[in-house]
C-alpha cells in the first residue's frame, strides 16, 4: 500500500518537475531530467548524506522509467492540467507526506539521532523541489510560499511522537497522511504562510 | 589511448568552464573553480551516486593541476579562442563521448542495472556542464540548445548495444566516438534541436 | 579551544546565511535552511567527496540546533546588526580559517594526497557560502569580491608547510589564524581583489 502511494507520489513530483521545465522552455530532454531530479533527487540527497549506499533508485530501475514517462506524458497532457489542479495538488501533498515518512524510516533504521531522522525526512520531502528550482534557475519556492516545508516538519515530528508512544505502525501512518495532507490543503486554500524575513541593508 | 583522450577532454571542459566564468566576470579564483567543476564535476556526481569511493580525481592529483592550469591558461588565450572555435567544439564533443563511455564502464563494473549504467554515462557526460551553469547562475544550456545530452544518450545505448552483441572493445569504442562526435557536430552545423516544451499557465 | 572557535564559527556562518535569506524575503523556514546549509554545507560536501561517512554533523545533533537557533536569532537582531559589522566580519574570517584547517586535518587523517588535502580545506572553507548563494539564486560572491577563497588557499598551504617543517601543532594553528584573519580583514579594508576575467564574445 505504501509502495503504491510512493509510486503515485514520485509520478506526481515528476509531473511537477516537467511543468517547471516547461515554464523555462526546456527541450524534452530537459523535461525528462528535471522530472527525474524532482521525483528522485530528494531521496538521492538523503541517501548520500546518510551514507545509505547503494542509493534507492539505483536498485529499482523501474522507478527511472516511471518518472521519465510521467515527465514526458506531462508534455502531452499539459494543456488540460489546469482542470486537474486540485487533484494534482492533493497528489503533490500526498507525495510530500510519503517522502517525509520514508526519509524518517530509513534514518531510523540506520540508528541516527532523532534530529538527524527529522532532517532526513524533510530532505526527502522537500529537496527534490529545491533541486528542481535550482536547475530552473529560480529561488526555491518552498522557502517563500504557502506552508510546505513546515508540513514535512510536522509530519516527521508527529510520526516520531506517535512511534515513541508505541502507537501501532498502520495508525501512525494513516494519521500522518491525514494531518499532513489536511495541513497542506488548508494552507493552500487559506493562503497560510510563515512570517517572512526581509533584510535589505547592504553593509557587507 | 583512451587515457590520452580523457586528458584532452577534461582540459577542453575546463576551458569551456573558464570561458563561462569569464562571461560572468569572475576573478581568477572563480575561473579555477568553475574550470575544475566543469571538468571533474560530472565524474564526481557519478561516483557519489554510485557510491564509488574514493572518487576518481582524488586518486589522480595530476588531474587537479591539469584542469586548473587549463582554466587559467584560457584567461591568457581567450582573445584568440574564437579562431579555434571549430577545434574547441570538436574537443568538447570528444569529451562528451569520452565521459559518457567512462561513466558506463564504471557503472558496469559495479554491476548496476542497465538503466543505471546509462544514467551513469549521461551524468558523467553532462553534469559538469550543468554544475558550471548552476554556479554561473544561469539555466543549464544542455536542456535548451543543440543536441548535447541526446548525444550522450545515443553513445551510451550504442556502447551497450555493441557490447551485448559481443563486438570487440576497440571497435565499440571507435564506433561510439565516430557516431557521437559526428552527431554533435552535425547538430551544431544544422541547428538540430529537440522539440521544446513551453508551459506558461500559472495555476499553482 | 578549537572546538569553541568552531562553534562560534558555524554560528557566524549561520547568521551570514540568515541575512542572505532575508535579502531574498524568505520565510523563517527558508532562513533556517539557508543558515544550516551555509554553516554545515561546506563540511557536508567535503565529507561526501572524501567518502568520510557518517557525515560530521549527523554525529553532533547539537550542531543542528546551534545553527538553526543562530539563524532564527538573526531575524530578531537583524535591525541592529550593522552596528556589529566589524565583529561579524571578523567572526566570519575566523570561521573561514577554522573550516579550512578542519578540512585539511580530516583529509590528512584519511591519507589523501596533498593537493586533495588542500582542496578539502578549501571546500570546507568556501562551499557553505557557495551553496548559500546557489540556493538564493545569485552568483557565488566568493568568486568576485574581496579575497576570500584565496585566504582559504593561503591558510591551507601555510598549515601544510608548517606541518612539513615539524612546527608544533599549537603554533601552526595560531599562526594560521593570525595570517588568515589578518589577510581577510586587510583585503576588506583596502579592497584587495584578484584580477577579474571578462569574456564577452559569444561564439558558441
Amino acid at each position: 500500500m505504501l509502495t503504491f502511494i510512493y509510486l503515485v507520489a514520485i509520478a506526481a513530483e515528476a509531473m511537477s518537475g516537467a511543468l517547471a521545465a516547461g515554464r523555462r522552455n526546456m527541450d524534452v530532454f530537459g523535461v525528462a531530467v528535471i522530472a527525474f531530479v524532482t521525483a528522485l533527487g530528494g531521496g538521492t540527497v538523503r541517501d548520500v548524506i546518510l551514507g545509505n549506499f547503494p542509493i534507492g533508485w539505483t536498485q529499482h530501475p523501474g522507478y527511472i522509467a516511471l518518472v521519465i514517462s510521467a515527465g514526458l506524458l506531462t508534455v502531452l497532457v499539459a494543456p488540460h492540467m489546469h482542470r486537474l489542479k486540485r487533484l494534482f495538488l492533493a497528489l503533490d501533498a500526498m507525495g510530500l507526506v510519503a517522502f517525509s515518512l520514508i526519509g524518517c524510516d530509513i534514518a531510523l533504521r540506520m540508528n541516527y539521532a532523532l534530529p538527524v531522522v527529522i532532517m532526513a525526512g524533510m530532505i526527502t520531502g522537500i529537496f527534490g523541489g529545491v533541486l528542481r528550482d535550482v536547475l530552473c534557475n529560480q529561488m526555491p519556492v518552498v522557502f517563500q510560499r504557502e506552508l510546505y516545508a513546515s508540513v514535512s516538519l510536522v509530519v516527521c515530528c508527529l510520526f516520531l511522537g506517535l512511534r515513541a508512544l508505541d502507537v501501532n505502525h498502520e495508525l501512525t501512518t494513516v494519521l500522518s497522511f491525514v494531518v499532513g495532507i489536511a495541513m497542506r490543503m488548508l494552507a493552500l486554500r487559506f493562503g497560510w504562510k510563515l512570517p517572512t524575513f526581509s533584510y535589505q541593508q547592504r553593509w557587507e
